[in-house]
């Protein structure tokens, strides 16, 4: 069995905003030789997912806004460290998702046709970062 | 290490609909040989989810009328694509989930006793997949 | 490959609580022996989750007032089993989800520096458990 392990890193010029990454996950595929196992990609930060759906703008622009509507932003609405003012990207990013694993089959992801990978980020504008895991042969 | 990979297909009658796929799942492990393991089962479609819960007709009437309170239907309402009419099918998801990990232990699926697994559609009347992917020994 | 079986037995004092396990997590993969690979743990039980977010209490009352307006408890509300009492709990755990997996990297859960593992329980106060599966090297 091989394992490989790498990081990614991010830096949002926004608050909240979502990240294309099938590339550099596909990438870390690659690099790790591996040519059937899973892969984990997870975000390593409580505030921020990682999720897979459509690489579409206008869906983006509807999560963002439902997420909005479902977890609403609020500087002193939550209990979270008596008010801290991002308590609603923990809810948010439980919304979106931790984490997914993805197949590795013949050296590559193993993604449905319109299947893309996504950081999603709720409380941005510092580095934070995602780990890729891989583990097969 | 073993590896194994198998595609379900799927075309339901109805637009949204839960389909009970344990037994499917159970038969990809036992043709897989593998004994100990893990189990990945995916959608390979982003207005799908794979989830796992009761098989229990009155549950899945909760799940869909919840479903539709939180992220209702709406033929014009979301930007995704400049209005495709399955923008909530992209919101369900995102609540039921894309996949489910599944331990294998001895060979056989190793789930609690209530935990049976589920395709769930919601935008469906085309042919559409799951796949499974096992690794193990 | 090594793989390795753990279950984390519950009983909540409360219908509804969240239990720290990260220790417990971290101790089997101890136990395991395996130092690259990953770690899954999931709910057995379709009322109860298992998450990754942050161990402070502020938070946590956050969710669980945030659970109950998504998904508020009923004692004849929902279809499930003809209004059996539990059905919010069925949803609340789908927003919570069922399971994460981990990576394991020299040893050790490969977690962000702030990342705690957690047992949600939405219909406690009887015996419920866990499953730690570990699949590596």
């Amino acid at each position: 069995m091989k394992s490989y392990r790498k990081e990614l890193w991010f830096n949002t010029h926004s608050r909240y905003e979502f990240v294309h990454i099938t590339r550099e996950v596909q990438e870390a595929v690659r690099e790790s030789g591996i040519r059937e196992g899973l892969c984990l990609v997870n975000a390593m930060h409580i505030t921020a997912s990682v999720f897979i759906n459509d690489n579409e703008s206008g869906l983006h622009r509807d999560y963002m806004e439902w997420l909005e509507k479902l977890a609403p932003f609020s500087e002193k609405g939550y209990h979270h460290n008596g008010g801290e003012d991002n308590g609603d990207a923990h809810l948010k990013r439980q919304i979106m998702g931790r984490e997914v694993v993805i197949a590795v089959t013949d050296g590559k992801l193993d993604l449905g046709p319109w299947e893309a990978v996504f950081y999603g980020e709720f409380d941005g504008r510092r580095r934070k970062r995602v780990l890729v895991k891989i583990i097969g042969e």
